[in-house]
């Protein structure tokens, strides 16, 4: 049996001494050999949304063992609690702030409350949880131990609703969840709803996309489809509708940020 | 035998969940045990040539049997082609834009054209091959798989020139190369050319190098045989013509981008 | 056993080659299935300082046997000596510059002069000691080698002294050390420090903290004591005075930069 496999998922960046730390914690407590594999640590601090969206998209590539450290935690030394969660044979270790909302799913999952005596002999620090709390917690589960030994069994806790699209006769109403890297803008409208709202696959060539005040015709297949510098409407990675700018930002173009309006309208026939 | 070691070198970042993705997809079809290494992901955006020179120097450094996955793609879901290649023992796996130009060699490469339909069961997405296609073909590749069986043998496909050199009478017409953290300004006049031109090896410390309006004298030997604050050229860590300043930025002081010119001249005698 | 660990601190960035050139050493010259973990590359170019408190706080939390790999190092090529130093069990590699100076502790450490010639083959490129000195020396520490094989024991060697806090009458005179990712201002006030000079611990409620020409009454227990927006002191999770504002930077607050005063005030009773 290969090493047990923790991610990391973090606002922490890499200037300071933060993730450093909680990697000495995890290869001391972890069992020998344990792999330790980063996700991001660029998540925007304490932007609890933003790191639900990318949780989303990662964890369910992952195969069955894998343990997801998180740490994305504005109410650190709160009453907010620490958890554990296991789902589709994956476990997650974190903050009960939302952040895995996207991923708990008609309660297919099972959670645990942390109960920070159980995971550390010390006292953990008011301010540094991820280090005190998770780490020990993602440490001792790598080893084998059961989440019921390290905590309780929990029946309320947080979700995080997938902003929904909204349908108004020949028009559905979305939003911008999301700028990447490269500037593409990615919307909360999944491929799967504009079909049903359109009913007839052949008009996603012919559907209207208004946005940052422009209005798009079509949805394209790939950004090679337009010239360099040319607006497009594609399905992203993620199945979702997905405004790019080929070898451009789409963002900038459009004037567009995370929460703005997009307008889908039916073409008619 | 140890674990199979694949690198990954993107321009994705790490605030969106492109890598996070790929990294789950290596772990989830790759062999037990597989070992990942981030070379970086901070190429910038869609810039091949950056991309290719960074592998130039960094792949030379790994292990035989290697496997580098390398996603620089601004013609994704076009149709250029997704490769393997082998060199010198090591696999490379990306697109086919020249971002392994640096590294092929008359042809002492072998070079594959990936077939997506047999990397992966699912059909790929058009905007994210280095998730649908690239990963799912090092993960195969790190199980032991040939490339023979994931697509075809290639006999044309994208070299990359490295920037010549033009000599001219007594002065020697190069380029800046690259801008590193440090503001050390890399150019593409190698130590070699830089030699046959001088012919005698002891004219290096008089030779005169003109960049950004400035004129050096001599090539030193480390930055610290200036005062701090003072430009020097020196022969960088790849054996390539640098100005640095001492403690500072060289691209800064000159006022320098990569692109622009650098002349060598010969001194008398 | 499990395969030796090798963790890397730089302040090369990941936008350049260097991190992944050093890697490659690393993974062709240690032994097979040596695990590499990224603490950071972020550093500030060439601050051996902030280096220094960065390895403080991120050190002691490995476990025994980990080699930690560190280029910090403004002197390359010059005088400086490259050096392995030994302590609680753990193996540094670096430059003898004060990067490991608060890690030494009243010579319970044994530090060795590496000899370069010992390490590797080739003859090292003046610029770049992180590929052609300290990785190959780290990667012969991690297949056993002992550092007596590869250099000579040093009696004398760089210390950093921890910036000292000085104490007049009923106040307490220190300044900022580290600005983190979140704008926390953390000061070289350790709580050990101030519970001394307070002599009683019920009086941290009602210390007075002047920095950045404002003042705040008592050191709070976690971020959440106050609103959003608010600051507050507490202690760091590396038990030293810090500054914060709850969801928001202390530092821009404050508009306090390293090295800022900041004064602690006994109350009276």
């Amino acid at each position: 049996m290969p090493a047990p496999l923790v991610t990391l998922t973090t606002d922490f960046g890499e200037k300071d001494s933060y993730v450093a730390e909680m990697k000495g914690v995890l290869l001391s407590r972890g069992p020998a050999g344990l792999r330790i594999v980063d996700l991001t640590h660029e998540i925007a601090p304490q932007d609890v949304r933003e790191a639900a969206l990318f949780l989303r998209a990662a964890v369910p590539r992952f195969p069955e063992g894998t343990i997801h450290l998180v740490v994305v935690d504005p109410g650190v030394g709160s009453a907010r609690r620490p958890i554990i969660a296991r789902i589709h044979g994956q476990t997650l270790v974190g903050p009960d702030n939302g952040v895995f909302g996207h991923l708990f799913d008609r309660h297919r999952e099972k959670v645990w409350a942390i109960d920070p005596g159980k995971v550390s002999g010390e006292r953990p620090s008011r301010t540094f949880h991820g280090r005190d709390v998770f780490a020990p917690a993602a440490a001792r589960l790598a080893r084998g131990e059961k989440p019921e030994e390290l905590g309780t069994a929990l029946q309320e806790y947080e979700h995080l609703v997938f902003p929904l699209v909204e349908m108004e006769g020949q028009i559905l109403h979305g939003e911008v969840l999301h700028i990447d890297r490269f500037g593409n803008v990615i919307t909360n409208v999944p491929l799967e709803t504009l079909r049903g709202f359109l009913g007839n696959g052949a008009l996603l060539e012919r559907v209207g996309i208004e946005i940052g005040g422009r209005r798009l015709r079509g949805v394209g297949t790939h950004y090679e489809s337009v010239a360099p510098g040319e607006l497009l409407a594609v399905i992203s990675s993620g199945d979702l509708l997905e405004v790019a700018v080929r070898e451009g930002s789409a963002a900038e173009a459009l004037g567009v940020h995370r929460g703005d309006r997009v307008r889908v309208i039916r073409p008619e026939g």
